[in-house]
Order: structure tokens, then C-alpha cells, then sequence
């Protein structure tokens, strides 16, 4: 933004622009206010990648519409987490997606190909966890990374873990996805040499109050090494990821 | 007592005693009231155990003042627990104990000699967790039991505990004592076949809330065959343990 | 798994095996990869009993994949913990199972003959606590315990539990299941000789918190050799208390 | 006041008084405004007590300032609540005393002859208990109650209990005291058929979390005919059992 | 039952009952066994009334069951709280009924006449609270008291509340229902110079936290001689309102 | 109210009326009561606006009760909050009335001309958080003021909200309408001279456990003149607002 | 800001300035980096009050350091919060303070005349309320407002504050200050037509939990026109009554 | 390591060495067991950089013991973490060592020469979260980092944050760290485009619950590409950061 500032400047001492019109684009801002949304449009070149929109709470009209605005200005991959069915399917009637029902997040374009600088690997400490775990899965794919899906290896069961120690030791980012008492990210953390963000989920009953018991033990992960994302913030931990996996691209 | 029951009123049957006598027999119960304290003095024969002295919130004068009662009828060992090292200076001013400061337990008499059925091993995430491993070790070898410590093998370095797999396989019980994020219960859980008891640590800070992290983890641990008691309990987790260990024994 | 790694090893020595293969048994782990699922194999012979089912956030379909695995192996019995009828009832159409609707606790497989130590006693503070109490004495049975079920028997009417004492005194280990208060939990350890397993249920309202007031109170229980599940944990309960039960046949 | 009012108008009819007289009396408040208090000094006339002093966040000065306007005017006996040694000691300077300091009360007056109903019967659960009974026995004193100590009467125990049964069946109140889980309200509300005051205390560590797993556990307990107080608030146990033990007397 | 235990005892000196009669008497309990429920026949005789029904989490069968041995028996009124309309429509295919469908509570056999020592006021702080009001007062009717109801007097509107300040000063117990901040149970407290039990409410949102708002509110109350009941346990605050209400009468 | 009493008092001076008639007229209250709600008819006189009706727990019947009383003696325009569709829809049959479904507010009567001092600006984090946007706005336009929508200017785009700066600069009274991390109140708190009222939202998942996240971050607003109301206390907000937007007009 | 970026932009088509000089400028901001502080000096421009410095975790040196930066450019007077009497003493070697030990809070420089709208009320709870109400006090005359204490008016008693019900109504703003059940907002709510402003103490002990109780049940008022902030921050609620009470002199 | 372990099965195939031989290297884990701490010291090689010591709940004598170990074998420079005072005098007798008093850290042996991708950028919101900042800055220094500074850059000030955009702009990784509400990581992460890791801390008082309300804030931002560690955890910040930043030259 510093250099479009700059632009507009020079421009101005030229005698190209005049003040006011020199102060509009200065203020002008790049996004688009839909009444109930302020669509942001300069996101990707700002960020590397397009707003992402979050569903829950939105009605379809509005996802549709902030949709259109995107995608009339080729703002794809858009992504839309925590999108019902209900809600996807009346998206699908208006653009093409890609729909995953267990993660409620929908794709509007193409992935990208893969370019990071290496392997994203995906673990859950159980089944019950592979819906946040894809919700993180897809997420990376459509921010240009490849991923590993490494599900069901909890520590109640280390051996599973250890078996496939291999894709822990090659990755460049671990995610790791688990409720109950979450103590997956430690073991990992302490394997691994890469960084790791763990997901705690809201998978449990009784004393997991909702994911509360996960989260505790990932923030007091006795591992170095480890951060944490929200709750069942599967997006969050695949964005986290693939920004930390496109590090030396971006230089 | 039951059979105690049945005694009195056979000797009230056969005329032997009255029924005042009777019904004072029956109501009369087995402990000495000091004003402050009720000293259950049958605890021995009904429960296995001397009653134990919880010295937090006691006075010096009170604890000495029980511990006469008990000593006096022959109830030792005593285990004092949670007695800071004034009041245990003024308890050795009246008793011969042997006090462990990191872990404030004290004990009055000889621990005998174990007769469990096989092994407590006793694991720590870390070294300071020490200070309450040291109370369930003592607690447990008061009452009888063989003590295997087995400190600092917490989940983020998995080899240090893996190194030790044997002391695990051949544990009887096994009392897991970890702060922070409190996995080492669950990973033990998965690799035991004996009962673990977990007991969470207020080890840690920010957002292990003193504590409440361990536990929820350990609460929600995916490991079967883990039970839970309160926060830096080592007591409670040696006196269940060496009565888990005594279960043939008994019988 | 000890001797197994020497044998392999003693097998490479005799030059019978390639360190290929030697490197891939030792690395060769006990389980089934179904995509979804890592599923256990050697825990029968590992813990003594197999791999148990928790149904919640599993599809109908995973259940019953991860079922054919274990029962084309003879994992039997299985136990599949928190299915709801609907899918009991898609699982019920491909193996013949043994399902309490209350308990949401299916069984596939006949059920052994008890050969534990002694009884165990589970006991409730209400008839409300009786769904989660069949959820562990189910879960007992299933692991060869004989079960003396004790309900209704809470604190605030304290003759009801003392009039049936005598079950207390004679078994070998007691499983608490009470929600509000929790009480029952102390009153027992307080009687028992036995090791008390504490399950908290979320019967109650308003400042029951969903159980937290229960698994609070069993957490603090005064009484010594009680330690606690998570709320609602019935199936926890009863297979820490199987593996209590089954000690001495163990050694 | 209801009564006054009407005095007042009644006067004013009659010509005796003027308009703003009468509006003067009828907002004139019953208090002295010190500065930092408003001093009740109808109370003792409206609620049969005069206004008891918390001496948690007062000055040793405003403390005397409070007693010095009360004890003027004769509102004796004055109980002045949660004052610490340094705050009584200087209290003790200018007025006699009576400082009970495990409870933090102090008394200036005499106690009244005890002229409720029946007796109040204060239990604790252990000995870390007591200096919250004393605060609510002084309470009950001084407002004219005959009070029975029962102390270190808790439920893991509970033949200790039970061998005082007749203490609780004859009580008119009955003052249960109890930290860590507070079981014994509920065991004594199933036994009692008076009304039963519950106080947690926060003895106790861990999950206690400063009393309120015996909050908690005192709220929902099962038993009928229980209400509670704060934490560790004897003396609002004190006064409540107070008002309940001289009903008939006040009609 | 002091005395029933000295009967037995002289029977048995008498040589009218043998020893093992005279056991099986004293351990005979007072209550029927429906396999789900220990139904406690005594209770109206020890306690002064009959056992309550809890409906929350027993099946309309069960209900049923346990009204059936209780009518049986005499055992009337009967109280069954927290009965949704199904279960209570099928209660009131097997018995007479009085259901309060808002209340959730249905009554058995018919209110007794009012015997206590005064009446019973019931303040709500607004409208939304009426259940759990009516539940309190439909409770204390059945135990045998006159109920004044003064609802919508929360302290918002100071006014409406010292407009009714005769019904205040005029009770012999006061029952106070209120949700959001609660602070009904201060303002009566101080005005009143009787009983207060204060009943939180689960009305609010946001910060309320289910009734935790109001909860605490009223536990911290600076007034004197209010104690508190479990949120929405207006069952509770008639239960203890009665046994004070007929203090008098009992003695 | 003080004038009022004091021309009573000069009636019965003047011999205009009896004692009992001025107690009357002293005690008289201006409100209606109804059976389950004392309406209030003075509080516009008193606090300059109509009493508001809180719908949720109130029946479609107690509503239109309320409304009839109100709307007879002229006092409107009247705002119901939280009530559903339904009951809506029941109030419409009677009253004509301005409905907006998502916020859940409807009104009675027409929206009186702005007399503020200036214009009140409602800023929202999200998309979601609208409604409760709606609530505070059409809350603040019901009581006489111009307000100014700024929807989806989250702190995460920060850019949207400084392209809008001159409305947060122009503004005489600030609402901010945020959940998740709710930084909306301290970003702008920090540009804006005007008071800020705060209001979290429940928008969010997993740590922000119902809005609490949203509500402790304003309330530890490093900004200084910020102050906040309950989580989606849209209403709240709008009448606060509305006060001090109406200090100069009220002197 | 906005016409200071006009004349920058004007200054550089007029020739005057260049462009680097021109973008110098407009990222030039009105602050002082002290290496540890970024200090304010346009805030008193910007928001018409200057920079308030919170002394908690700051050194003495870095307090000293700061004023030291804004008394040289005349910011006075300068506030500082929550500042012991160790770093007061030091203060005042360096700048003539007025320190309130109580509030812990200092003010350099002269307070001005009162130039509000009106007076602004602050009460309190009870005593021990004081200190937190004295900063609010402080805090709001150095900002030129008249304040009026009216301590100790809890509506535990509720003639001490109606009896200066004439404050309330004359109040351009009013301060509630107030622990433990935190009601007096409600009431003082309700009489009041002013903004209030509702400040939660730590004042309380058990279930009051820091101050939890009161700040749940300010934030639950069922009164309209209260506004929240933090627990014990009277300084918060001190400016932003402040911010009120000058709405007309701004404009 | 598993190549390591085909290394040691070679020379067993090859004869070189006996399986006992073999089997002890393949068990023989890479660490120094001092009785009360298992030290690591193959984590240098396994994860890039030697073990850290959590000076908390050692005693100074455990963490020389540890220090020598590592000190020994050559594993420095040696990070010590939340060492007080008196502990770091005690290292320093033995060890040469850099310690900072306020961030309670200590390093053994020379910072190495920063070659990491970028900068590392570590931003404050005040002036009191420096010492956190300073722990995770001198942590990412010995660990091969550049590190920039950026305090007090508070969100209630935007433009001191705005002023230093470029640096935000330029980081390789940004480490926010702030109390309070912690908005400062929502701000900077819609403003970078490089990984963020967000540190709350446990400045603030009140609804603050020791850095719980920067927490959840943090935790539940609203920009993507954050993600949190434990409160006050500098050390596990920098250590993320380092990672993050030392990708490209790992592979």
C-alpha cells in the first residue's frame, strides 16, 4: 500500500491529480460494501491469498452475494467454512463447488498446485476428529499445499504413532487434531523438528467441556515448538500452516 | 460390626447384660472425641489402615494431640500429610518421625514390610512433580508396599519413557504424576495392562490454571484402565494403589 | 512385544532373515489401517482385552467396518460404547448384538464366564443414575466380572445404603455412580475396604453444571482409596474395575 | 415504619406540626452518616438485631468510629465480623471485647440469655472446619441461642455421625460446616427433620478450588429441607439460624 | 426410630423374638425395593412428610411405579417435580391428578389444610420467573401453608416492591425468585426481618450463564438471613420454607 | 415523586383529605398489576421512556396483556425485545406492529423524530453480528435518535475501519457490536472522543464459549471510555446510547 | 487528523514541500518512543483528555521517564493508576504529586474547574468499596467534573439510599460502586434517569470470587440506561462518566 | 534415528556384535539419568537445538546438575527459564551466565551468529508485557535469530502501531504479546502477511483472570495466520518463531 501512497503522490506533484481527488484515493479503500458486508478485495495481493468467508451466521443470500463479488473480480479459490447443506446447496445453484459435508466447507474454483516448501502432515487422535482434520486438510490444498492425512494415531495406542513416525520426521508442518485429553500435540511435538499447530476439537463428553480439556493440554503442551488455534478451528490451523510452508517462496 | 451386633445381643439374650448395657454397646462407637477431632480408633481393624492425620489447616497442639491418641493404642504407623516443618519440628519434639520436606509427610513408627502383590512404579513428567510423587511413594511404602520411581519421562521426550517399557510391563499399579498438560497418564494408560491412577499437578502456569489442565486431561484420557484423584493428591493415589496391591492379599 | 523384537533378531543372526525384513517386522505394527481407523489387534493379547468401540462421532458405516475387522480376527467380544439406536440397528443388520437402549451400549459376542477376583458392587444415588451404572456393569460383564447392582441408594435417605452394608463389606471393588452431590462416593469409601471407582453423572440441574458438582465432589472425597472417571464415564468405571478385579489372575 | 407514618400524619392533622416537619420526619432516616458509613441504628426495632459490622476493608479507625456511634445509643450487644488481631487489638483500646481469633469475631456486650425455640446444632466435617463453626456459634450467641458443638463428624466416617444422632434429631436448627466435598449437608438433611443450614468452607486444595466443590455439591444436594450460604460465611449461617429459631417467639 | 430399636431389644429380653428376628428387625428398613428404586415408606413419619418424586430422568413407568407403593401405603399427597405433560398424561391415566404444566410438577391426593405458623410469601423479580415460583408455591401448599404470591417486583422498579412492603413485613418466610442479577434476595433481606430463601432463576442470557449470575448474586447477599437454594429449585425453597413455617407446630 | 408526596401532605393540611386517604395516596402506586406483571405507567414521566418489555418466558398472552395496559393509557411507542416469530405473529393480530425477525424486536406504534444531540454510530465486527446490531439501532431510533450503520469493519481488516474514520470522528455516541475476540471496542475506543458502548456477541465457536471471550476482552479495553453492556444486549446498548444522547436536550 | 493531511497535501502541490518530505510527514506520528513507551502527546488534541499512565508493572524510572516527557510539553495533569507508595515516594522526588494511598493513584499538576454538563454521582456498596470509589472521584475532578460521594448506600438497607434519593435524581451521571451481590446498580437503575455507570469490586470473600459476583450482576441488570467496566477499575468508569458529563460543551 | 538402528542390525548381520549387544543399542537411549531428571542430549541433533531447562520447581542444585550434564558434553549455548534471582546467583558460582532479572531468564555459553530466513518481530501492546517479550526475544536470539523490537504499540493507539507498519510489513514471523484484552494479535494479523504467533500475558486485573481474557481473545481472532501459545510462555514463542524461521535452511 506504502507504494500506491507514493503513486498518488507523485501524481499529485505532476498536477495529474488534484487534493481532493489526491485524498479520495488515498482513502479509498479496495473492498466493497455490500450493505451488510465489506468485501475485501485487495486481500490476495496483501496476504498472498483471498478473504476466506465464514458461514456460520451468514444467510445463503449473503454468502451468495459476497461470492459474486469475489468471483466477478477472479478473487478464486474462495473458500466458505462452516457452510450447512442447506446453505451449500443453494451456493451450488448459483456457482460450481466443491462440497465436503463432515468438514461443512466449500471450495468455489480450482486448487491450486501444490508449492510449498514441503509436505503438510495432518494427524487425528481419533476417528471422531477427521472432520475438523479436514476442514484443515482442504484448506491447505487450496492454499497450494500437499498434505498427508495421518488419522486415528492417538497416544492410547503409541505404537500406531510410532509406526508412522517417518511422515512425522519428513514433514515441513504437523497439524495435529484431537479432543478428549488431546495429548497428541505433545508426543508430536516432542518427535518432531518441524512446527507444529494443534487443533483441539470439541470431541469428548462430560469433563472435555466442549473442547475446553484439549485445549488446556495444548497450551500447557510440555513440548517446545507447539501452537495452538481455537477449538475445532480446523481453517485456522490449515491457513496457519500453509503460510509457515510457503515461507521461502515468499522471499 | 455386624457380627460385633450379633454378639452383644446374644449375651443380652442369655442375660448376661441389660438392655441399657446392650443399647449403650451397640451406639458405642470406636473413637476417642478430643473436642476437635473424633480419632477413629477401629479404622486398623475395619479398613486395613491406620486413620491418617491431614495436618493443613491443624494445629501444631491438635496434631500432636491425635497423634497421642493413636499412639497411645498402638495405631502406627501414623502418616501426617500436608505438615509444613514448623509444626512437624514440634511433632519430633514428642514423637520420633521421619518427615520428607519437599513433600510435607511425616511419619510416625517403622513402615513395615511390603507384602503387596507385586510392584507400585511411580512416573513423573517432570522433576518437579517430584515433591508429590515423594507422597504417594511414601504413603505407599508405609502401608506396605514396594516402591519403583521412575522421574522425568513426560510425554515430550517419548523415548525417555520408552526407554523404561519393562518397569511398566512389570508394574502391578502405576501412579502417574504429571502437571502441564498431563499426557503422561494417557500414554502409560495405552501401554500398561495393570490399573494407572493419575494424578495431575498444579505444575505449570498461565493456563494450567493450578492444575485444572492435568486433571481435565486426565479425566478425558482416550486410555482405559485410568482412574483420577484431585489435584497433587499423592496421598489418595498411594493409599488406592497400595489397596489395589493388597487385593489378593485380603481375600 | 520384548521378546517378539529378540526373536527377530536372533532370527536375522541365524541369517534366516534379511535386515530388510528384520527391519520391517520390527517396525511392523499390530494393526489395521481402514482409512478412518488405526484398529488395534494386539491389545487383547497387549491389555488382556480388545479394542473397544466409542461410537459417538462415528458413522454407522466406520462402526461396522471397524467391527468386520475385529470379528473376522476373533477379536471378540466387542464392545461399542455411546451408539445411538439408529445406528445399533444398521449394525445389528450385519452382526447379531446385545444392545441397552438406556445404556447406549451395544455387545457383539457372548459375553465370558466371570473369573475375576470377587464382586463387583456398582451403586447409585438415584434411579436416574441407573442408564450410566448399566453402561459399567455391562462393561464389566463383558471382561468375565460377576456385578451386584445396588441402585437408588443415595445419601440423603443414608439407611437405605446401610441396610444393604453387607454387600459393601464383602465386595472387591465398588463402583459410586451418582450425579448432584456426588456424596455416595464418600459415604462408601468411608465403609468399604475395597478400592471405590467414582463415576459423577450429569443427572441434576441448574449448579449441577452438567456433572461438574459431582465430579468435584468425588475429586475432594474426604474418604481415602477413592479415585474418579470422567462424568458419565460408566464404561471407564467398569473396566478399571475389571482389571482391579482381575489381579491376582493376572500374575 | 408503617406505624410512624401514620403518627406523623396524624400530627400534622392536628395542626402540630408543619408540612415541611412532616415531610422532614417522614424522609428522616434512622442512621448517622459518618463520612465513610451510614450507621442503621434503627435495625435492632426493624429487624430484631442491631447491624452487625464487616471488618474486611475497614481501617481500625472507621471500625471504633462504627462501634463508638452504635454503643452510644446502646445498640449492644455488637458483633463485628472477620477483624483480624491488629484491628482488634486496637478496638480492645477503647472498648471491651470478647476476640475469638481462629473465627476473626469479636463481641462487644454481653451475650443475651439464649431465648430461641430449641438449640442449634453446628456440625463440621473436620478440624480445619472449626474456626468457620465458632464464627457462626459466637453469631448464634449473641443473638440469643443455646448452641451444641458436634465437631469433626464428617461422612467418611460416618459412624461418627451416626453415633450422635440424637443431636441432630433433637436440634430446632441444625449448622452443617464442610470443605473439600461438603457431603455432610446432605447426610444430615436425609437424617434431620428441622431445617438445615449449610456452610462450605474452603478447606481443601486442588480441585477444591477455594470451596467451591462444597458449594456446589451443598446446592445440589439431594437432600430436601438444606439451604446455603457463602463460602466459609459462618456468620451468615449464625444470623439465618438465628431468625429460624425464634419464630415463635416473635409472633 | 431410637425407640423402635429399644422395643426390639426388650422383645427380645423378653424372649417374645429370637435373636435372629431381633437382627432382621433392626436391619429390616422401611422401604419397598422396585428394582430401580428404594422407595422410602418412613419418611413421613421421620421427616414429617412423604417422600418427593424427582421426574427428571425416570421413565413414566417408573413414576408410576413408585406412586403405586406409595398410594398403596397411604403415602399422600404425593409430590412429583420436574414431570414433563407426556409423562404426567400418563401418570393421569393411573391416578388422580393436579398438574402444572408450566411448573412441570404434579400433586397425588389432595392439599392438606394450612397448619404452619404464618404465611408464606412468594416474590418474583418479573414475570419470566412464575415457574419456578409456582413451583415453590404449589410445594409449600401441599406441605400445609398459606402462600401470598407478589409477582413482577424486581428491583429495577424499586416502587412496585416497596408498594407490597406489608406483605414483606407480615411473613413468616419469605421465598424470593429472580434471575439475571438476583438482587430481589438483597433488597427483601433487608427490609424483611423473617426468613428469606432465596431461589435463583435460569432466566437471562449472555453473562447470566444459566442462573450462575443470579446465583452468586444471592450467596454474596449483604443482607443477613437469606440463604440460598439451587438455581430454579423452587421445590427446594417450598421444602425449607415449610419445615421453617411449621417450627412451632413441631415441637 | 417528591412534589407529589409533598401535595398530599398540603391536601391533608388543608383538611382536603383524611389521614387514610393520604397514606393511600402516598402508598398508591402508578402501576397496573395484572396478575403476573406490575405495570409500570409513570417510568416515561420518571425516566423518560416507556417501559420495554422482555419477551423471551413471557407467553404470547402476557405480552399482549402488557401491551393492551401500555398501549390504553397511551404509552408508546412500545419496544418488545426478544420475542419470536410466533408470539409475533399473535401480537399483530392485536396491535399493529413493526417486526424485524432476525433482531427479534418488535415495535408498537411510530418512531418518534430525532431530538438527540447528535448521531449515534453502530459499528459491527462481522456479518453476524447484525442482528444484535439491529436490536441496539432500532432500540436507539424507538427512543428519538438518528443512527448510522458501519457493518463488517473487524479489526482484522483494519483498513475498512480507518477508510470510515470520519463517522467514528463525527460521532456523538458509540456502539460497537463485535464477538470472537470483540478488538472492534478497543480499536475503536482508541480513535473515537466520544463515549463507546460496547456489546459482545455470542458469534463465534469453540474458546469464545458463548460470547464470554468477546465480553472479558471489552471489559479489559486498554481504551479508556469504553463501557459495556451483556453479551447480545443489543437493547441494552441502544437505551444507553440514547440517554447520553439526550443529556443536553434534558437540562 | 483528517485537515492536518489536507494541509500536507496542499503544502505539496503548492511547491512548498516534496514528495518524501510530504510522505515524512503523514507517516510522522504525534508520539515520543522512549525504548519501553510509545507516549501519546496528540492524545490530548485527539481525544480531549491527555494520556493516563497505569503504573502497575511499570518501574518507578519508566513512570518517572514518562511524565518526564509529558510535563515538558505540558500535558498536564497527568493521572497515574495504580501506583504504589514506593513508586509515589519516588515520584515525588521528581514531580509535586497528589497521591491518594488508598486509591493508589497520583495526579501531577493542578485539577481544573468543573466545567460538565452537571455533577456526577458516586456511591458505594459499603466502606470497604472506597478506594476503588475515590480513584473514579479523582479521576473524574482532574477531568473538570464536580463529584458528589454518597458512601456506604447498599441496598441491603434500602432507606440510606432512598433517603438521598434527591442525588440520584439531580445526578447528570451516576458512579455505582459495588462487591459482593453488586445490586445497588440495579436499584439506582431503576430511580435514575441519568447514564449509570456500574463499577464491580473485589470487595467479598468466597463466592464473590474476585469480584466475579458483582461484575455477573451488573452486567445481568434488569434496570436499563447501566453500563459496565472492569472489575475494580474506578478510573475507567471515572473518564467515562467524564466523557458524559462534557457531551454539550463539546459539541 | 531409524537409521541408526539399520546401522546397528547391520553390524549384527555382518557378526560384529552379539544380539544382547544389539538389542542394548537399539534400547540404550540417548540420555543422562541424574536420578531426578532424565537429560535429553540427543535433542540437539534430533531437533535442532540442546533441551531447555524450566527453572521452576527446581532446585538451584537440580538445575546445576543439569547444566553440568549438558555443559559437559558440549550441548550450549543453555537456556534456562523462569530462574529467579537467588537460583541464577547459585548458577553463576558455577557457570558463566547472561541473565535477565526481569524476564527470569538465563543462557550458559555464547549466543550463535542469527541465520534464520528473516526477522524476527516482537511487538507489545504495553509497556508492562516486556518482560514476556524479552523471555521470547532472548530465547529466539540463542537460538540463530535476529530480532527487532516493538513495544507498547498498543491497539487503543492505532497510530503508534500504523507509525511502524513497515516493520510489520517486512517480518519473516511477528510475535505479538499483550495483556488485557490482547487485540493486538487480531490487528497485526490482518495486517501481515508472515506467520503470528500470539502471546497472551497476564497483565491487567479484575475480568482479566491472570491473562484468561487475552487468551480467549487471541484464541478466538478473527484474522487467520495466528496462532497462540500459553500465557506468558515467551520461551515457547521465540522457540516457535526459530522454527518457523529457520525452514528454508532446515531442508
Amino acid at each position: 500500500m506504502h507504494s500506491e501512497t507514493k503513486a498518488v503522490l507523485e501524481a499529485l506533484q505532476r498536477g495529474e491529480i488534484s487534493v481532493d481527488e489526491a485524498l479520495g484515493r488515498i482513502k479509498n479503500e479496495p473492498f466493497v460494501d455490500t450493505g451488510y458486508a465489506m468485501v475485501d478485495l485487495h486481500r490476495k495481493v496483501r496476504q498472498g491469498s483471498p478473504e476466506v468467508i465464514y458461514g456460520e451466521g451468514k444467510t445463503a443470500d449473503q454468502i451468495i452475494g459476497i461470492v459474486d463479488v469475489m468471483a466477478e473480480r477472479g478473487q478464486t479459490p474462495i473458500l466458505i467454512t462452516r457452510i450447512n447443506e442447506e446453505k451449500a446447496a443453494a451456493l451450488a445453484e448459483q456457482h460450481s463447488i466443491d462440497y465436503n459435508k463432515a468438514a461443512r466447507i466449500a471450495v468455489v474454483g480450482d486448487k491450486p498446485e501444490p508449492d510449498g516448501i514441503g509436505k503438510i502432515v495432518i494427524a487425528t487422535g481419533g476417528t471422531s476428529d477427521i472432520p475438523v482434520a479436514e476442514e484443515a486438510a482442504i484448506t491447505a490444498e487450496t492454499l497450494g499445499n500437499e498434505v498427508v492425512r495421518l488419522y486415528d494415531v492417538g497416544v492410547a495406542g503409541i505404537h500406531r504413532l510410532l509406526a508412522h513416525k517417518e511422515y512425522i520426521m519428513e514433514a515441513s508442518v504437523i497439524i495435529t487434531v484431537a479432543g478428549m485429553e488431546g495429548a497428541l500435540a505433545s508426543v508430536v511435538g516432542g518427535l518432531a523438528d518441524c512446527p507444529v499447530i494443534a487443533v483441539p476439537t470439541s470431541v469428548g463428553y462430560g469433563a472435555s467441556f466442549g473442547g475446553l480439556s484439549a485445549l488446556l493440554s495444548m497450551l500447557n503442551s510440555c513440548a517446545s515448538g507447539v501452537a495452538c488455534v481455537n477449538i475445532d478451528n480446523g481453517f485456522g490451523a490449515g491457513y496457519m500452516a500453509s503460510r509457515i510452508n510457503h515461507m521461502e517462496v515468499r522471499k
